[in-house]
């Protein structure tokens, strides 16, 4: 069991409601409605803690609507270091037709203090002496720039901590110059990031050197229905998911990135780590919520995920499997 | 100061977004949002609160979501002997479009244990002694029969205390049964008691007889912008509320409540309590939320408010003011 310490600068509170037909203008009678606390550190941490290790959980959390997050964190035995700042989370709507049509309606988040970015130092610095790794995911609130997360990435590196890095646009580009152990971009984040498509593997492979040549030790990309990609010092591996129905992708990064971290930080083989992690993603994407490692067919998942060596062919940018 | 305890049945949480326009299967930016405990019970013991009583809020609350709720009772002060029970209380969604157009998603609640009345009047009956009115206010669950209703207007009848009653539909019917102190109706929920359309003055006032000769001694009937209606004992006055801007009539009945329950225990003349209790209401509707006494202009609206003996010309229907 390890310590983890997971950072969300911009939790959101997720509300899915299902309704036969959305109807503008209405009353629509909903059926199943859930509303729940959401950002990728929180849900990782959520993953972590199911898989066993001490989970502490910091970041900005917004007071007027604290109380589901607060609930949580106690529910799930995460250890609350959010620092508090005025106003409420944003709320993220997602209502869900029975024809599978979806909307969003997505919400603005607190403004930060000026602040903000010193006081957050100040909590992480005593947290980061005891923990053993760093996940710093998600968004930014409208108002932080995008350097704070750069600045935290240096702050954890600095302590001597390997810092896991999901994060997308300017996030991601700053984050990355300060040098994070690891970093899981999603093929969308990682061709913004690169600023050109990524059309088959070869370019994906491309696109990882570049971040081995900024100074980037792991790379994990997530590719949907591809599998991930993972290529580290030691090599690269390719997995293969499991055929599943699809119902929510919303939290499958997030448990690919905490089943990642489970494995490395318990030293387990390379091959061994890819295939947990992919597997209990592949477990995610058929509900709604993060991956369970506890659901009853999940070995059998574990057994049909494949890893094998990541050969590119650079005539055709295929890989064989 | 009194001392009142109010009885919500069917708490939920209101979700109100502003939003440009609201485009189905896309992701829509929202602006303002708010997440705010609503029930009719709950909203009548702020207003209360606000008036300087010392209001306990009972009722049952799901225990899934019931954390904005205490943390609403905490803040305004009022003691919750709220009984618990699982699941979670209802969301209703409100996304307002700038253009005007509204669109609801109303949510399902809690299912109700099969020993919930019971549970409930246990918990009523101590604080029955100490307090010197009951509300009433709000829907019920989908699986609570109406005659609960009636039981607990007769417990808090039995115990000697006057209990206002603000219900609809089968809840109003049963209620009625049970004999409140007072009801306060809208003129909609009358009409659908009475079986037939108000479509006069008159026709209001023959239904008001009706709520007397089922026994009820105080009839409140809301009529919009057509003022409040009220008839006790001691004759009918007829208030007109002042013009104002209507921004949300959500909250205006339960404000309506409070306030003449407010007069009413402080034992001033019908007049002045109705003309308090109208000019609440008309604060209420010029912004979102419960009405406040501490409004700048409040003294203004209670001065353009009219207040008059409720004599109608039984031949046309019309009653002069």
């Amino acid at each position: 069991m390890a310590k983890v310490l997971t950072v969300t600068l911009n939790p959101a509170l997720d509300l899915s409601v299902e309704t036969q037909v959305l109807v503008p203008g209405e009353v629509n009678r909903t059926g199943n409605t859930r509303l729940e606390p959401a950002g990728k550190g929180i849900n990782v941490a959520r993953v972590l803690a199911s898989l066993g290790h001490a989970v502490t959980v910091t970041g900005l959390l917004g007071e007027a609507n604290a109380g589901p997050f607060e609930r949580l964190f106690e529910v799930e035995g995460l250890d609350d270091q959010f620092v508090r700042i005025p106003g409420q989370n944003r709320i993220n709507i997602k209502i869900a037709e029975n024809g599978g049509r979806m909307t969003d309606l997505n919400g603005p988040g607190f403004r930060v203090p000026d602040d903000v970015l010193n006081r957050l130092q100040d909590r992480l610095a005593p947290l980061l002496t005891t923990c053993d790794a760093v996940v710093i995911a998600g968004s930014l609130p409208a108002d932080l720039p995008a350097p704070a997360v750069a600045s935290l990435v240096r702050q954890a590196a600095d302590a001597g901590k390997p810092v896991w890095l999901d994060a997308s646009g300017e996030g991601l580009e700053a984050g990355l110059k300060a040098g994070p152990f690891a970093v899981k971009p999603n093929t969308e984040e990682l061709s913004e990031w690169l600023g050109t498509p990524l059309t088959n593997l070869a370019s994906v492979a491309n696109a990882v050197a570049r971040l081995h040549d900024s100074g980037i030790a792991n790379a994990v990309v997530s590719m949907g229905a591809d599998g991930v990609l993972w290529s580290s010092p030691r090599g690269s591996l390719r997995s293969r998911v499991p055929p599943v129905p699809v119902v929510s992708t919303v939290c499958a990064g997030d448990t690919l990135l905490a089943g990642m971290l489970h494995g490395v930080l318990a030293g387990q083989p390379d091959d061994a780590v890819l295939a947990f992690a992919t597997a209990l993603s592949a477990e995610c994407v058929r509900h709604i919520g993060v991956g369970n490692p506890e659901a009853p067919d999940f070995s059998s998942l574990l057994q049909q995920t494949r890893v094998q060596a990541w050969p590119v062919d650079n005539k055709t940018g295929e890989m064989p499997l």
